[in-house]
Order: structure tokens, then C-alpha cells, then sequence
């Protein structure tokens, strides 16, 4: 339990707002749930949390107002119709581009609620433990005053500084990375199987895969901060004959072969460009230079 | 160094090749070597191996012949016109797909070669270490008489089973999952840049992404072998409303959406065969039906 119990309300009991609201009862803090669909209130009203009968009233309850919906669109339909009063904080954790979030800070900011966007990085399990990591940005006090609070959900939460878009911005280029490295997991779960080879077979040689990721994000980070692509340990050109061998592979077997194709366009495009010799990490600037 | 030393020919002296050369040198075996440019010869004959001056020189110096070339094209230039004496084996550790190992065999078996096909799954700097993973496929027999020579390359050597396309076929499904991981990695990096987030301020989170894959991995293949993909983490609908997101910052930024839009088609496709309440293994059932 945190040394001063603040009252927290709740909006929006999906999964992670389940959790998020359960973490704040955990800490000790009196927390008020909303949702639309009312019967999601129902097990966290069993643990200690008061149900509000709308969106308004789970406004009116406290000054700190956390929401966990589904997109912006959302936030806009049930934040919009109701009048926060003087004092507020909104804290927006829900999902949304940097765009949005710049956007949701602006409309918080000609309604004098001081506004920090938040991003959950970790899966609903997490939420209140110590793996947990939620990221923040906005006006600093803001988040200094709340901070002890947002403790309650666990693990690190870090401040990553006024621009209201800056933690959207993370979790895009995060959630970029994840949805890539997924679509590759079932791409080569899908491309064993036509093979014969069972799921379970070759998942525990994925894990040696997964070992090598983050040494190389860093190492490919620390290229293109300084804008030097060595081609020692691997090369666009040798990046452009091995994914032919995979698409040749796929091809056989009658997998889709989208993602691939489209990451062989990039190459191409690379080596096109003269950067056949360079290590991958120059394929990031080539990605923002489609035109070139 | 192993208890019998067996001399052994390491032809393609590429980095891989020069990492295997060198570890059979450190395991004590006499090690002859060859490749097109003579000069990479050089440090290896430093280090006491025997340079032959042609590949068929390379092969007649002893009974275990390894390969290891650019890719199955440069095995059928370099080998095709060597005359095998009786007795030899050779182990191909050339990355190729299924179909071309299973081609090689077939040629190895017409000319009384005993054949291994292998895979290095793992960089270079493993090699002859304790975290190098080398597969193997072939006849079982031909395994467990070459076994204890191989075992210089170090770490983990596994055997297949006896087509030999199996390793390669392992092979060709974990780089799928590597390249697209490494293209998320890059994609990732030019989308943080654009935001103005550093690859160094950014390259510390990612750790927390791909330390969600190897559970996710497992997760995956069991529901993929047992055929069933609840949606209770996480559903196709919602990967396909969160890629969205991140295609919409992507172009805001003029970055290239290649892969994701084609992820994005699969995820569609997916939801209007009515599996959007499913989980996202459900996709590599559907990645293997593109007609479906």
C-alpha cells in the first residue's frame, strides 16, 4: 500500500484496464470503475472498487482519472460529452498514434485537464509486478505529482518528456518491431509445417533466433545514430540471396509470400541504390527514403 | 583436441568457412583447406593447415570433405568436375533450400558419396564453441560415423534424420522468422528516427519486446500442432486495428509500408474467412491457404 491513498477512477475495463484497476485496489487507493458494458464492474466492485453508473459520474468521483479504451475513438465518444471539473488529471493510457496523443493533450489542454498520455509496454499479466513497464510523457510536474500513484501498476515507469506524442511514438516503433518479429513466427511455423516439421519441433531452435535480436537492435541502433553502415558481419546483398531461398521455399509450398517479397523489394532497392556492400542497419535510412 | 585426429578438407573459406576450417585446426585435426581466391589460404596455413592448390586436390587429401560456399550454385561449380575417389563423404554446410539439399544428396548418392547435409545456425564467432547449433541430415549412419570430427565445430550438433532436406528445411524456417524479426528491427528503427527518438534511446525497450517471443513462439506451435487458436491474449481483429495504427505513423513519415500492408492483408483476409475472434496462430493455418 502506498503512503497517501489518492482516489483513482477507472474508464474503460478491458483486460488491461482490469488489470490497471485491480493494481490501483491492490495499492490501496479508492478507485472508481466505469465501463459501458456495466457487468465488467461487477468483479472489480467485488474486490473494494465502486461502480459508477456513467462516465460522468466516475469523473465527478476523484481528480485523478486513468482510461484504458479500446482506440481514440473511444476516449473521444465517452470523454467528450462529459464536463470535467476543476483540478483534473486525465491519465490516457489507451492506445493511440503520436498524432492522436498530441491531439488528445491539446483537447485536455483547452479544458484545463492536466493531461499525461501513458503506454502499457507489458502484457495484462504484468501489471502491478515488477516486469512490468508503462511509458509517459507530458508536462513534468504533472507527472511528477501523479507519479507515486502510477507506482501502483508496477515495475518501471519512465518519463520520457513534455511532447504529449513521445510515448506514442515508442510504442509504435515498439509495437513496429513486435508485429514484425510476430508475422515471422507464424510465417515459420506455417513454412515448417508444409515441410513436416510439427510446431513443437522446431519452436525450442526459435529461442537461439531470439538471442540474437537485441545484441544486434543495439548494435544497429548505434549505426545509424552515427550513420555508419559496416558490412562485416552481414550484408544487404547476402540479406537479398537468402530471403530468395526463403520466398523459393514458401513458393513450393503455395505460402503467401507478402511480407517477404516486400522485404526483398527493400533489399533490392538498397543494392539498387549502391548499398549492397553495407551492413542492414543502412536498410532503416533506406526505409525512410522510399522516393530516393 | 579429439581423441582420433582425422584429416579433414574444408572447401569455401568465406567467414563461415574460415570459422570451420579453424576449428577443426583447434580440434587437432589435419585440416586441409581451399578456396577460389588462394589468398584466403593464407592465415589458415599459418595456423598449420595445408593449402591445396585446386578443389579436387582439396578432396583427394582425405576421406571427410566439408563445403561450405555461398549457396548451392557455387557446390555444383566447384564440385561438378571433381572426380571423388572411393570412401568419401562429404558434409555440405552450403545454405540451400529443402529441394536443392535433397538434389545434392541425390547427386552425392549417384557418385557413391556418402552425403550430410548440414545447417550453422548460429554466427561465425560460435563456431567451435560452446553456443555454436549446428543441424544435420542424412543417413544416420553416415551421422555416427562423422559425429566425433564434427563435434569440433562445438556447441550443440543435432541430428535430424535422414532427409536430407530436413535441415535444411529447419533452417529455412528459422531465418524466416530472423529476417522477418530483423526487417521489424530496422522498420522499428526508421519509425522511432522519424519521431526523433534515437536508435540508442529506443534500442534499450525493445529487449522487452522480443523477451515476449520465445513464450509466444511455443505458445504458437502447440495451438498450431493441436489445431486450435483461442483469442483470450490477443485476436486477429485487434493485431489487424494496431497495425493500422502503426501503417498510419508510417506514412505520416513517408516510410515505406511494405511489409506491414502485406501483414495487414493476411491479417484481413483472416477476419473475413471469420477467424477475427481467433488468436494470432490462426495465421499461419491461413498463410498456408492464400486461396482460401
Amino acid at each position: 500500500m502506498s503512503e497517501r491513498p489518492t482516489p483513482v477512477s477507472v474508464i474503460g475495463l478491458g483486460p488491461m484496464g482490469r488489470a490497471v484497476a485491480g493494481a490501483f485496489l491492490d495499492a490501496g487507493h479508492p478507485t472508481t470503475v466505469w465501463n459501458r458494458t456495466a457487468a465488467r464492474t461487477e468483479p472489480l466492485v467485488a474486490r473494494g472498487a465502486t461502480g459508477a453508473a456513467t462516465a460522468a459520474g466516475a469523473v465527478a468521483a476523484g481528480p485523478l482519472v486513468v482510461t484504458c479504451l479500446l482506440d481514440d475513438d473511444a476516449v473521444h465518444a465517452v470523454l467528450d460529452p462529459v464536463a470535467f471539473g476543476g483540478g483534473r488529471t486525465l491519465v490516457n493510457l489507451t492506445s493511440a498514434s503520436p498524432e492522436q496523443a498530441r491531439r488528445r493533450a491539446a483537447w485536455a489542454r483547452e479544458r484545463g485537464i492536466a493531461y499525461l498520455d501513458g503506454t502499457i509496454m507489458t502484457p495484462t499479466p504484468t501489471i502491478g509486478r515488477s516486469s512490468a513497464l508503462v511509458l509517459y510523457s507530458g508536462p513534468e510536474e504533472t507527472y511528477r505529482t501523479q507519479a507515486p500513484v502510477l507506482a501502483s501498476l508496477g515495475g518501471t515507469a519512465t518519463y520520457l518528456g513534455d511532447d504529449p506524442g513521445r510515448a506514442a511514438a515508442y510504442d509504435m516503433a515498439l509495437l513496429d518491431i513486435f508485429w514484425h518479429s510476430v508475422g515471422g513466427i507464424v510465417h515459420g511455423l506455417a513454412l515448417a509445417r508444409a515441410e513436416g516439421i510439427s510446431g513443437g519441433a522446431l519452436a525450442p531452435y526459435a529461442e537461439s533466433i531470439f538471442g540474437l535480436l537485441p545484441e544486434m537492435t543495439a548494435r544497429f541502433a548505434r549505426q545509424l545514430d552515427e550513420g555508419v553502415h559496416p558490412g562485416e558481419r552481414s550484408t544487404i546483398a547476402s540479406a537479398a540471396a537468402g530471403i530468395d531461398h526463403i520466398i523459393a521455399t514458401a513458393e513450393v509450398h503455395g505460402i503467401d509470400t507478402g511480407t517477404l517479397t516486400a522485404s526483398r523489394a527493400l533489399l533490392r532497392r538498397a543494392v539498387e541504390a549502391g548499398h549492397g556492400a553495407d551492413g542492414l542497419s543502412r536498410l532503416a535510412a533506406t526505409l525512410a527514403r522510399p522516393a530516393a
